[in-house]
């Protein structure tokens, strides 16, 4: 039987998995050095338990989502990724070759968006895997931050919600992801399920929204779309009205669309939620990606929804951490 | 009964904790945004079950404790402590004054060594307590490496060794740190295990020993003398003569000092171990801090140690996280 890694092991392993930092100082001193007038700095974690389950899907899908949901942060902030730091708590069950996998779909994604990991840190678990980064992006020259929207500016979302409820609920109830394809050519075995671990990247139009300054404010969704988009809104004394029509949803496990209630809660969406400068709204359709514009900024705090003539008041809701 | 504070409570409550951050963007957007031409990064994880317990000593000790550890890191870079992230993963049975206590310890930390915290990741624990942390810190002009000592040159530490291998060995056979008082004034009720939370700070010596071009390498003792003096070397293609008499050991539960294989294995030292360039042995006497020279940088790959005029070959040995 080969014997378990050491940690310095792991080190050189994991040395060879990503590719060379461009950052001065690399993996293996006491600190990274990182040279640049600013940063964008992130940091998420995914527990074993909380945000996912070992069997739901391959490692190399959970290493993969690990670090989408950090780059989905810097993209939220109009960022350009560059480089992150890996913390891995792992416990005696997850075997060498599960951190292996895990590693590898973490490296595939940072050789797409061409980030490097520069530093972190290994530990053991007594159970239950996690996986903190912490991400480090290029900022803009304006960061695109939350509490600056204006009333009458359109509210718009970067692609369908929905998709990964659909997905935790259908693993909840004991669907697998059978496999987790690096090479992008090959299709995915299950797309509402490949959906939940391979968030769309957000990278390149953060990037435009904030650099062309078309986006006023914007904020990743990551716990719902009501709860998210309370956030965008806090500190800007503005509420919204959402169209229920417009809201764009994506499809189900059954191939259709997933309820409006489903849409509205869905969190782990990663998708981007913005408002748009007013004199800005013709530059959208140019940008080269669907968007989807779901209502207006209102100039009273609050959030409502408009049906088929009728508006009602809505409650935020969404994921907290901490709620029952 | 009081309700459980929720994900934007905790927020707040944080904000408040921990003073204002200087960063331009702070706690509550997607990201951090740090301003500065260089930084120092590094994070380190107290996992509960592998590097603590937690009824070993209160709350605010691990706060305090989880802090400590990464500014330790960037000492060793010679790095003047800023700003941190804290991701916190928290089980249901870790009540609300918990959480609160040892955020206060480590905002008490935070204050002494002026460093502010910029953001971070709240979760949920299935059982276990996580506290990961990213620390960042002002490199000076050159940065203290590995790997750079030269034949000939002494090695340091900056204080006594032992204790926390003492510590923890009492507090795994039912030893408990009943308090840990964040006020200065107030001694310590067990010196020993007090010190395993409370680390001496090594940042205003690592600050002078980069800045004053002192020290050729540097390294912090976190997984015991050996291990960490040949991480150290690793590189220089040197080795190093240690001398036994003079290895500074701490005093141990009985009041005894501890022995000699404790000293030179005892990890979570958070004591700096470092070369200094043989024109500046001088200066070491005016730091105005005990520094304590342990042995010579030998030419010759490999770790020996003198005692009573013989010397014999040491195997570097100490805490490897996924050794046996």
């Amino acid at each position: 039987m080969k014997r378990p890694r050491k940690e310095k092991e792991w080190l050189d392993h994991i040395r060879k998995t990503f590719s060379a930092p461009p950052a001065p100082r690399g993996i293996g001193d006491d600190c990274a050095v990182l040279e640049k007038e600013k940063w964008c700095v992130t940091t998420d974690t995914l527990v074993e338990g909380i945000d996912f389950e070992r069997g739901w899907a391959p490692p190399e899908a959970v290493g993969w989502k690990a670090l989408a949901v950090n780059l989905s942060d810097l993209a939220a902030m109009g960022a350009r990724p560059a480089h992150f730091l890996l913390t891995l708590a792992i416990p005696p069950d997850f075997k060498d070759e599960k951190v292996e996998k895990l590693l590898s779909g973490m490296a595939a994604l940072a050789s797409k968006e061409k980030v490097s990991l520069v530093g972190g840190d290994l530990s053991r678990s007594p159970d239950k895997l996690y996986i903190s980064i912490t991400a480090f992006g290029f900022p803009p020259e304006r960061p695109l931050m939350r509490g600056k929207a204006r009333p009458g500016e359109p509210v718009y979302v970067s692609g369908p919600l929905g998709c990964p409820a659909a997905a935790l609920s259908a693993m909840k109830n004991g669907a697998r992801l059978p496999s987790f394809p690096l090479d992008s050519r090959v299709p995915p075995e299950n797309v509402i399920l490949d959906r939940f671990f391979r968030p769309p990247s957000q990278s390149g139009l953060g990037e435009k929204l904030a650099g062309h300054r078309i986006a006023s404010s914007a904020i990743d969704i990551s716990d719902g779309l009501l709860l998210d988009l309370s956030r965008l809104l806090e500190g800007s004394g503005c509420g919204a009205v959402l169209n229920a029509e417009e809201i764009p949803r994506a499809e189900g496990a059954g191939g259709a669309p997933v309820s409006l209630g489903e849409a509205m809660k869905s969190g782990e969406e990663q998708i981007l939620l913005f408002t748009v400068r007013k004199s800005c709204e013709k530059t959208i359709s140019r940008l080269g990606t669907r968007l989807f514009r779901i209502g207006f900024v209102s100039p009273k705090a609050g959030l409502w929804m408009q049906r088929g003539g009728r508006v009602s008041a809505l409650r935020a809701g969404g994921f907290d951490h901490f709620g029952r």
